[in-house]
């Protein structure tokens, strides 16, 4: 570092990437005004030589070039996946590098060597492009929020998985035509099972839950189901109830113990999130002090990740030049909450029975309810047909997901049930 | 300062004073964990002796106890008003003592010398809890936006008017029984004029203007109406038209030009910020890298406004501690934006007319009109009445407050119109 200087070498030069290096170059003087630091970009890495030509005089192949370069104050590393990316951050940690990273897949994989190595070397690292892109989530956890003990955490964290079920919702498409919809406007991936089956959005939860309730949570720790099995006529009959159907982010403590979880969840029409439609991303979250709160904004896409990783670079460039300490480790060791396994969560449930139209059919249902201690709140059955199965739509009250797992398993081997049923979590 | 020891001063024991200085005691323990600093309350004054009894061992009644006591390193001013508040602040900076204050009156009216004075002495100014108490808004323009040219703030930044106009809407209730319902409810001061007539939202607009677009932007430059004259009708008649009315903070960048005005203003139904009920604060921003964003969260209240107190104490205690030093200035002196007199702004309006109800009114209006360069979007009257005034409601396109102001000051003036001319401004 050269008195007021601060040098960025990048790792990655795909769309976040090209975003990070325009918005340094283009905004450099206006940085140098606002903070008092010249932000330079000294080399840009790419495996892909193409892409030499974007940058010609910064380019490199080789991330060697950055890693073990002397001059290189923070390391931007902008590549995706566990392999690689872990490697490079790791050494450039190792060489003294602070680190800023838009990798979500790392950080709630293997963030806690990471950290551990970066306490123990004495430099920092950023993360806030990991989660829901431009919204400045985990600063406000760690920083605005600081004053108050966090008790809960409703995230709409995938943007693919929202777009499909707003679809869904707003043009009654089916779950295959929304998905299509979503890969010919590039909101999903050719391989899009990551966002469908639920794994990015516990990849995040876990670390929002990870700064919130400062211990370590794996996303392995977080229970996960996606939205592959939600049909137009969940949507309508939930909405018919009042509610809105998203893949919810879960995170909730009561005393020492931690619910993590993320499945499509009814929420109810009027609650904020129930309006965030789209590719859009939302936190709400409650704690004792700030109350509640909402943060909205693009989750996803170059320029917002970008957004989040410059604010990131500024912030640690600040920290190098003005001699400051790194943050006190994320984890206050001695907090041993523990994550109570679904089997112990309760709430309130929807089930969507296919069963034949016949007499004694719900009172066949409720008997079953009944003996787990399941009591329902309210009932519809749409269609009459005497020959063939009909949807039969329930809400319950406050239930243990234990005693669920069991009255749906009995359930579904009664004779007149056709399918297996559907089973829905409410969060009011 | 001892070692890792941030010892505080606090100046006012209010609601909000009281609970900043009850987290600071409750969480001592758990910011120790997270920060690695002992945040301590050393003093704590009000000029009513009678607070003595709430923390005896801390108290005092001379306020220069805090200012000038050689051991405290944070002063906080939680008094309000713009003299003493003002003079305590300007002494304790000159005492070369970093101060958190979360008075928006203050900084909206003498900010830019307490910046000034804060440079020179070398300290920190935290000023989290002047606007929209627990969102963190001025953190998220200062440093998580950082790397984006902030293009357009829309602001609920007043929970007392919030109120009123949510009540109106949901209950068909008058302003003058909303206010009554909001003064028994606490929501609204015994004198709710700087509430009601817009003074309020224009002090924290132009905190926020000035952070956004690093040019100091006093109250007085902002245009301010207030919801006075708003009647259930206007609300009954825009939401026909798609449209909630809020009392809304606009500020908008366009090249060099400034707008920053606070006016009941109609927006669509479906913009997130139409959800946004009750006492509830939130700021939606557009900028070129982070694209759309919308905080929300309580925007009054001792434990809101003192959740970002805490954040600016525990901030500046790093910076303290790790012998940082302060931001740069906020304002990146070279840029000359010019904020635009109300005259020059265009926007698209709402116009409700009393008129008689005869033949020939309404070409009349559009007469007047037309020969403005206003042209109507659409047109409603809804009572026949050939006695008396009827109330006729339109929309504009886009039009100039100059010409709206020529036009509806004739129109006033014509023989069938019996009252003067409502008129209200759209954003969308």
């Amino acid at each position: 570092m050269e008195g007021r200087c601060v040098k960025i070498g990048i790792l990655g030069c795909g769309t976040v990437g090209s975003a990070v290096i325009k918005a340094l170059l283009k905004n450099r003087k206006a940085l140098k005004e606002k903070t008092g630091i010249d932000f330079v970009v000294s080399k840009v890495c790419d495996k892909d030589i193409k892409k030499r030509c974007l940058f010609p005089s910064l380019f490199t192949s080789n991330p060697e070039d950055i890693i073990n370069s002397s001059e290189i104050d923070i390391v931007v590393e902008l590549i995706g996946g566990t392999t690689v990316a872990f490697d490079l951050l790791k050494s450039a940690i190792d060489n003294r590098k602070s680190v800023v990273t838009a990798n979500k897949a790392v950080i709630s994989e293997k963030g806690k060597e990471l950290f551990i190595s970066a306490e123990e070397k004495n430099v920092h690292i950023g993360f806030e492009a990991s989660v829901a892109g431009a919204i400045p989530i985990i600063k406000t956890i760690r920083e605005s929020f600081i004053g108050s003990n966090i008790r809960k955490i409703y995230g709409i964290l995938n943007g693919t998985t929202n777009y499909i079920l707003t679809e869904m919702f707003k043009n009654s498409v089916s779950f295959s035509t929304a998905l299509s919809m979503a890969k010919n406007r590039g909101y999903a991936e050719a391989d899009p099972s990551l966002d469908i089956k639920g794994i990015d959005t516990a990849h995040k939860i876990s670390i929002l839950s990870t700064l919130a309730f400062t211990r370590y949570i794996h996303w392995k720790d977080v229970y996960v189901e996606g939205i592959e099995n939600i049909e137009p006529l969940d949507i309508n009959f939930t909405a018919e109830f009042g509610y809105r159907i998203k893949l919810l982010a879960v995170a909730k403590r009561e005393k020492d113990n931690l619910e993590i979880r993320v499945h499509p969840t009814l929420i109810p029409s009027k609650h904020l999130l129930s309006f965030v439609d789209g590719v859009y991303n939302a936190i709400y979250l409650e704690g004792d002090m700030f109350g509640k709160s909402l943060l909205y904004g693009e989750g996803a896409g170059g320029s917002a990740a970008g957004s989040a990783v410059v604010a990131d670079i500024v912030d640690i460039g600040k920290k190098l030049v003005h001699n400051n300490l790194p943050y006190k480790t994320i984890i206050s060791e001695e907090r041993k909450l523990k994550v109570l396994p679904i089997e112990e969560v309760s709430t309130r449930y929807y089930f969507r029975f296919t069963a034949l139209d016949r007499p004694g059919v719900l009172a066949g249902i409720a008997t079953v309810l009944g003996r787990h201690n399941i009591s329902i709140a309210s009932v519809i059955q749409k269609e009459e047909s005497p020959e063939k199965a009909v949807p039969i739509l329930m809400l319950t009250h406050q239930a243990k997901e234990v005693s669920v797992r069991k009255a749906i398993k009995e359930i579904n081997n009664l004779p007149f049930i056709k399918k297996p049923t559907v089973l829905l979590r409410i969060e009011e």
